[in-house]
């Protein structure tokens, strides 16, 4: 049988003893974990070591090479990040509805593991730690499909993981990597139902897409983010224009980064100067529409292709628009769905603008930085959905739950 | 542009309107479904004669000839579940949770509708009428494929549906029926991710493993039930017959009727007998596994086929085991995580069976028959879940809508 069977099969099994484990027997496995992980931080530091040797003889770009690198801080993140896992409740058994019903039954909703999740990831190897302590708190099996440039890491973070569960007597198998990373059996993986209940893709558009195109396993989006923020005519121009900064510049290679802004043309004639150049003191790079450049007519043209393109970088699209309607059609032809926002001091606009925009996260005189796990209060984030099944927005440990009915009875039939 | 191409467009458009339309809207034109559907049952009944003339020159089995086939009273009922569906509550906008953020944002987790749902399903046309219904009252378009063999049916009920919607000022577009039934075109709906939220398989096995093999369109899928009942030792005999025959025979060909009965080998040993005649008496055909036929021999014997088979007919597969243990490890192979039941009197072996079982809905003294949901209380159902995403067991009005996040803020950007 190949690796891939071998490991679904083994995931399958210790998921069932994984879902019955108390929360102070799964907070035992992570403190172990990040014992583990403290104590051998020089063996992983030399496995890293092989992974940048190869990426290096490959010519592999700087930003990834910086993706790869575990450092002794990174390391100290991940035993950090366990920590405040640690602390979080577990959601498992929580009564989520009790419904009685007129024949006697008693119908409790409660709240369970997913099962054996597939995760599969990009360079990062913190990513694994990251993941597995998600899903163990959670109840769930981690199936972990990473990069192989980040192999001789993860193989190393794996093998600490292992040895931490077994020590607190949980089924080694609750946490597994895959070290065939051909494309082959990654896209077996990827039709794995028998033994994968859900598979989460994190990585850029590419990987999604292929998840998503080749998965027969349900699959939970983590996705690509064109969002925008609409400055509407009466916007505080001070408080519009720091939002906006911030939602370009804080941190530009992000889903809830914004790519491009709509400016009401009455703000445009009055304030967009002094955008402009408040976004150029960023170091931003702005293109403009054609009604944008007949106010500013040093700034590029922005195209077509532009208003569908997740920079990740520092540029911004800037569309002048002449009504709210405008810019929610603009937002709803190209946006993904991810987060939105309109800054604004009229609050039936705001309110037609929230009601109206299909996206994970609507926001009035916010920065669209904020759709985030930890700054939603959830103590947690394991990527960010953009599909409208299960969980959309943030996803947490709530989001790695299902639920099952629990029925009492005292010798009901149907008639 | 293909039929699937444009119809696929108008359901994102209408969409956009419908998930904005009040309550009181959306139920004048379920009334005004009604009264359509009423006051054009001649007209129904005669397109439906002619989808029977064709089902029956192709000498179409009796069964689906029963399915296919409209009569008033089947116009009636149609009508009272427009009706049913009117009553219940409208799910939309509900505040899921509000978060108050240290920083003073302000998050509201909002009820919103999932958008298009594709919903693919066989012969019986009064589908259409239903889940147009349940889609309506939820805000979402629907987008629906039927049947070749109905297709004269759904044409005429499609057309009184839209007249209604245009009637109340709703886009007719709301509700459509995609009339090119090729497999080609059939194929591309599963794929048509710019049009359609979601995709709800109703029908056989086979239509809802095509649907999850060959979909990119998130799937809720509603599912095979094979289900068992454990009889455990100590099980009251009257009580676990009772049960038995309801769960088998009340309605054999639905997905929450049980496959296989789980006897204790003691309780097997006193009443196996008893419980074998009172199946016979109802006409159910009993096989046992070997252990079962050394208590009585004249069962035909179950071979390891029956365990994974739904029979959806009047078979019953009997195993004699052992211990609690060992009828969970056989749920935990051969069920589909549907509906599964223990009948005991030890508190102690319920709860290791109810929490130790990985199942929609798990019974304690109970018929699996109950999982429906009427039966639970929801006033409505689309199809019972047997996967563990966004929703399981039985959907109702709530599990046909996703959420999104309102956040009001005051100017706040990310530090």
């Amino acid at each position: 049988m190949s690796e891939l069977l071998v490991k679904g099969k083994a995931a399958k099994q210790a998921a069932k003893i994984l879902s019955q484990a108390t929360t102070e027997l799964k907070n035992q496995a992570l403190h172990a974990i990040a014992d583990g992980l403290a104590a051998n931080q020089s063996l992983i530091i030399e496995a890293n070591q092989k992974d940048l040797d190869r990426a290096r003889a490959a010519n592999t770009s700087t930003a990834i090479m910086d993706r790869l690198a575990l450092t002794e801080k990174r390391i100290q993140d991940m035993v950090i990040g366990l920590k405040q896992v640690i602390e979080l409740p577990d959601p498992l058994g929580e009564v989520l509805e009790t419904f009685n019903r007129p024949n006697g039954l008693t119908v409790n909703k409660v709240r369970v593991p997913l099962g054996v999740i597939g995760i599969i990831y990009e360079a990062r190897p913190n990513v694994t730690v990251d993941a597995a302590a998600l899903c163990l708190k959670t109840g769930n099996c981690a199936f972990l499909r990473g990069s192989s440039s980040a192999l001789e890491s993860n193989k190393t973070i794996i093998a600490i993981v292992q040895e931490a569960l077994a020590k607190v007597g949980l089924p080694k198998e609750s946490v597994q990597l895959l070290e065939d990373t051909s494309r082959d059996t990654s896209d077996q993986m990827l039709r794995l139902n028998q033994y994968l209940d859900v598979l989460i893709p994190r990585g850029g558009a590419g990987l999604i897409e292929h998840v998503v195109k080749n998965a027969t396993v349900p699959v939970l989006e983590t996705g690509s983010g064109i969002c925008h923020i609409f400055i509407n005519q009466d916007a505080d121009a001070t408080m519009a224009i720091d939002i906006a900064i911030n939602a370009k510049t804080h941190r530009p290679g992000v889903c809830n980064a914004i790519e491009t802004l709509l400016v009401h043309q009455e703000w445009a004639e009055k304030h967009l100067a002094h955008l402009v150049q408040a976004l150029k003191d960023k170091g931003v790079e702005v293109r403009g529409c054609e009604k944008t450049r007949q106010l500013m007519a040093d700034l590029s043209l922005a195209v077509e292709e532009d208003w569908s393109t997740e920079y990740l970088d520092l540029i911004l699209a800037i569309k002048t628009v002449s009504s709210l309607e405008e810019a929610m059609d603009h937002i709803d032809q190209y946006g993904s769905g991810h987060s939105e926002c309109i800054i604004t001091e009229n609050e039936k606009h705001a309110t037609q603008f929230m009601n109206g925009i299909d996206a994970a996260a609507v926001y009035h005189n916010a920065s669209t930085r904020f759709t985030d796990g930890f700054e939603f209060g959830f103590g947690a984030e394991i990527g960010i959905s953009t599909q409208k099944l299960h969980a959309r927005g943030p996803m947490g440990l709530k989001e790695l739950t299902s639920y099952k009915y629990l029925i009492h009875g005292t010798g009901q039939t149907r008639a």
